[in-house]
């Protein structure tokens, strides 16, 4: 047992490296494109004016420019009906200067969230909002030949980054909602990882985690994970935001002293957060590519 | 250790008796639509002439005439275009008449599997085949509003019908095919049990199954479970189908020594194999319900 204020000895796996990373390989693939011709572009829309949609707008923005993807964003209001959004997203959908399409959810009330999702083209659905893409989550091919939800992808992409082989791995997922828990258990099938999906129904979480050799937090709930939880030498990806009563932003492990125990973790913040935006530019590159051939 | 030749200490769950409760239910169900002048009724498309493809349209045909299921096959040739395929398909989502569809599948080289599977009605849709309804399986929305994978449900079906609830217990699925392994780990984790999916890469297959309360094979690999590797009154469900040299159908569990350690067993063939067009005929009753809503 280590004592009290012992050092840190887990490597840190920060999300700006990872996106330094990926900048690094998009920015020749960028280059090509504008060789030909294309400049990359996304378009956003959204509905209404919540301060959650313009802190990631800005987050991309600022991505994007360093990138040289063009950004352009669609505000309409609350009030919208089904048929202006629908027509709006048409427009979008047929524009060929347009590559990707990211739609800020959830929708409100008045609009058929089902029935958007259905329309918009699969090709430049860059964060896997049509079935169509879910679908291909669900079989394998998403990597392939669709676009997997941007965070999912982001936690497998660090831990790649940092030189995890999820190959074989047992890996432990806490946390099974649509957009992170789900598809990342049928992302790391795919990638030949052994898959343990845990959540708030779990019996035994501690004997779950503790025969892992990657641990993926994605449950939304402060300090979840602590250290008699893990083996030694684990890799632990923390994809919680949770946000304390002093407004700190915390993940879902125990930082400090799982930190003297783990191989390898990622902070929150600046772990995985860091690089959904990055794996967003890269969906908008990959679907100009898709788009050109 | 038990001797050889010690008698089998695990309950048979078989698949004639889930079949029957799921005839018991839906006996009344299909009353009532007749009631309402509704007469369910399932139209297969099958291209060519595979022998495995008759043996499933038998089956199913027996089936649906003891539950009073109407089941038309419409047969296309192997040379068929993918404009006559789609224009057949066009005339089953459009007629008023027809509530399940089902394409045979793999379809011939000449025929756009994927755009096809895009252009079935989904609420017609009984075996999973649209990505919409792909789709609702990640999301874990296929039970309310979407259909399942036939095979998959039925070995759900086949264990609850024998008193299994899974909320909360440990479930290792061996197999991770995109018709049953995939889907099974998203339905399981819908009915809040803790899913591990092991496959060809799992590197401790035993210790993934000892540990676990369900295990679900499906990897197609005779006598891939064997004793040693379950705990004691484990309950074991089989969906492989296997066939040995001598022609004789075997699951992916050897059955006599596991059937000795487990709590409860299906069969092979006898189980989960006989409950799933029992599951269909389901998909096809309650898609003539919510067509009629």
């Amino acid at each position: 047992m280590k004592a009290r204020g012992a050092v840190m000895t887990a490597r840190l796996m920060l999300g700006k490296d990872t996106a330094a990373a990926v900048k690094a390989d998009l920015d020749s693939e960028i280059e090509e494109l504008k060789a030909r011709g294309i400049m990359p572009r996304l378009d956003i829309i959204k509905v209404g004016d919540k301060p959650e949609d313009k802190a990631y707008e800005n987050g991309a923005r600022k991505r994007f420019e360093k990138l040289g993807i063009s950004l352009e964003v669609t505000e309409l209001p609350e009030s919208v009906t089904e048929e202006e959004f629908e027509k709006t997203l048409a427009q979008l959908n047929e524009d060929p200067l347009i590559h990707g399409i990211l739609v800020f959810r959830p929708l409100p009330d008045g609009l058929n969230e089902e029935r958007i999702a259905r329309l918009i083209a699969p090709e430049k659905d860059v964060d896997c909002f049509s079935p169509v893409n879910i679908a291909k989550v669900l079989t394998g091919e998403s990597g392939e030949r669709g676009f997997a939800p941007c965070t999912a992808e982001a936690a497998i992409e660090i831990g790649e980054r940092n030189g995890i082989d999820f190959d074989g791995k047992d890996v432990t997922i806490i946390g099974r909602s649509m957009v992170v828990g789900r598809p990342l258990a049928m992302m790391l099938l795919q990638k030949n990882a052994t898959v343990t999906t845990c959540h708030t129904h779990t019996r035994d979480l501690a004997g779950s985690c503790g025969s892992a050799d990657v641990i993926i937090a994605a449950a939304g709930h402060a300090g979840l994970v602590t250290a008699d939880m893990i083996k030694d030498g684990a890799c632990v990806i923390d994809i919680g935001i949770n946000v304390g009563p002093d407004g700190k932003l915390t993940g879902d492990v125990d930082f400090d002293a799982v930190s003297e125990k783990a191989g390898m973790i990622t902070p929150v913040p600046g772990g995985v957060g860091g690089v959904t935006t990055s794996i967003l530019a890269r969906h908008v590159v990959l679907a100009a590519e898709r788009l050109a051939e």
